[in-house]
């Protein structure tokens, strides 16, 4: 039941020169009509001033009302943007006035959902809007644009239209078609069809991790013996003091956490307590802590010291060793894949990060034009890839059992037609 | 010089549905086809829905820009309003990426003062915009949104024609007319209809007292013996826990303050440490606070108990004397101008609101449809009111002397014309 009209502040809360109060529904028109005194009807696309009127007749500010006409608006029902002046109370007495003449508040993201549920989006459109908004840098808002603006859509559709075409051929074929001779030459078609679209799949399902890289982040753990100079490394790439320094080795006894943005991707950096043997419990339930966000780091950050060497290794994830404090002592030797650093006056840090930028893309994917942002998305189209695999397999036998491979090919485009939100 | 196009975001910073960047200027048209990559223009008036690029030429967000022609926008030059979706870090791409192209961020209230410069608004209105982005009730939005629609303007223009009617009038009896039996007629009437001028700014100047009232609020301070619960009393008022309160007497030490709105006045209560003779050198400088905040208040509340009677009183101050405590000792015999209540159990402070939003209304003015809110309105209107009735003292003279009685009507049309803006 979509027949209800709800009502919502479209802009971010706060003072500023403009706020905006969105209507959709079909008494989008009476309700705006009523808060502004108006006995003319709105002009589809037409910006109009007019002066808004509270519950009990006073005047509480002049805004400019914009209609949209169902279906060409944004939820595909009758729409009215209400640009009012930025200021939060006047914002609240318009909305309460619209909910007090029959609108309903809006849940968070019901606009994007009618305009699913009304066919001006598909559900990855829809899905993207908020993961959009949510964006973190310029290449997440990037890769979400591309996704809203329908390019991983577009792209689907096209698997599938492909999909579609194998499987009429095939239908024909074991439907209506006497003529044996023809399944040979299909059969080769069809083969590498299936196996192109399998191909694209790969590609987008590989390009999840690099979505998931963008969209959440990667979180990069700082550890390494006492002193070697841990929280001066972590204000160094933050360019600022977040962590608390010293001269005295057990410094930091919790962990602290500080987000930067290094080319585009949302880095949580961790700072750990220095790993040794604790000389309180305080420190040791940190070292623990320290221990905790290593298992869960995309990457590490071991830092070392000429003074003391390397410290107790975890090589069961990719690390950067970092050979800090190299104004004190040099490294004796070149190095090799350590980057080599000083904290304190801020050398090496711009190679350092581009060096985790790296290691952080090329743990995951090289840039592609169509990334996929959500798990929602990765398993439909694993799905899809498992169920065109498994018709491959089929129709790979001496004689193929075209049902089954038909079967298993409508199977994939239902992963497709449901991750698109379309009912088949 | 204003042949530099700016741009800014308009909404509230933060994240939301939809974020709105400003562009006003000769350039607004070309850096929006730039930023969307389009080559045909935009029609006035007329939502658009585009892509749009950053400066590396990728995709930022799908955004509607609606295009103002000069002089029909709210700054009289081109202004395009592009609605992109609510996130910081797309506004600051949108806004970044037009700046790179000509166009430069625009100071703070810089749209607004375009368009009394342009002639949009007068200055009292351009002054109204940024008073009801800050207003802090509905009462104040409603008075700010009046003199944003022009009421103010509309009354000082009424006070404006009539003084002219006045000084024509006189010009033409001292300069054309030789005809002295004129001049009684004319003497009677200009009499009166200055003397109706100068009750209109009077009127005028006492609605201030009630602008600042709704537009600053009100410093509201509690004070009263130790242990008389004034803590708990402005918890009550508050209808929450801000102040730490506890049976030892003198547990407040410094004030505490606390934000409330009554009737639409924004009040700031203020809990003070008791006064009495100090016990420690911190409690007497939460003492001395005491006194300077009883200096500053608007209103006092003097909280006495049955217990121990009415605390040193402060009489230069308008004061509500509450009695707490009534669940423990009840008043002996009937009060008069004293409210009862239990800050504890929060009886009576419903109505002790009421009564601190009357005293706080009637010791400033009552309701009236047209309110001065800032001080330089007060002044101007102020030496409007002077020059008016230093004119109706010579014009009260034996053998009035017309040149001066012309020369004090101008200059009271001058601080109206400077009050609005308007270079004479």
């Amino acid at each position: 039941m979509m027949s209800d009209t709800i009502v919502a502040p479209a802009t971010p809360p706060g003072y500023g020169g403009i706020s905006i109060v969105r209507i959709s529904g079909n008494l989008s028109i009476r309700l705006a009509k009523q808060i502004c005194k108006r006995r003319s009807s709105f002009s589809h696309r037409r910006p109009t001033l007019s002066s808004v009127y509270n519950s009990a007749g006073e005047i509480i500010d002049n805004a400019v009302f914009t209609f949209f006409e169902s279906p060409h608006s944004y939820t595909g029902e009758d729409v009215l943007e209400i640009s009012c002046h930025g200021n939060p109370i006047v914002v609240d007495q318009i909305v309460s006035t619209i909910c007090s003449s029959g609108a309903r508040l809006a849940d968070p993201g019901e606009f994007t959902k009618r305009a699913f549920l009304n066919g001006k989006m598909d559900l990855i459109q829809a899905e993207s809007v908020s993961k959009l908004i949510e964006s973190r840098s310029i290449e997440a808002a990037n890769i979400n644009s591309k996704i809203l603006s329908g390019s991983l859509s577009k792209k689907l559709n096209t698997i599938k239209e492909s999909i579609v075409g194998v499987l009429a051929g095939l239908e024909f074929e074991f439907d209506i078609s006497e003529n044996e001779s023809l399944i040979p030459n299909l059969i080769t078609k069809s083969y590498k069809d299936i196996n192109n679209n399998i191909l694209a799949c790969e590609n987008l399902i590989d390009s999840y991790a690099r979505g998931l890289l963008f969209n959440r982040g990667a979180r990069v753990v700082i550890y390494g013996n006492p002193n070697v100079g841990k929280s001066t490394l972590l204000n160094a790439l933050l360019e600022k003091d977040r962590a608390i320094t010293s001269e005295v080795p057990g410094t930091t006894r919790d962990t602290v956490d500080a987000d930067i943005v290094l080319g585009g991707i949302p880095v949580t950096l961790i700072d750990t307590a220095g790993i040794r043997d604790a000389t309180s419990s305080v420190e040791s339930a940190g070292i623990k802590r320290s221990y905790d966000e290593i298992k869960n780091a995309d990457l590490l950050i071991n830092v070392v010291t000429g003074e003391d060497g390397v410290a107790k290794n975890v090589k069961t994830k990719k690390t950067v060793i970092v050979f800090n404090k190299i104004d004190l002592v040099a490294p004796s030797e070149k190095l090799t894949d350590i980057v080599p650093v000083s904290a304190l006056l801020g050398d090496g840090i711009a190679g350092l990060k581009n060096t985790i930028k790296d290691k952080l893309i090329s743990k995951n994917t090289q840039a592609s034009d169509i990334v996929l942002t959500t798990r929602r998305q990765e398993i439909a189209i694993t799905g899809c890839k498992n169920s065109l695999s498994a018709s491959l397999k089929y129709l790979n036998k001496d004689s193929p059992e075209l049902e089954i491979v038909a079967f298993e090919l409508r199977d994939s485009i239902n992963y497709i037609d449901a991750l698109m939100g379309k009912t088949t």
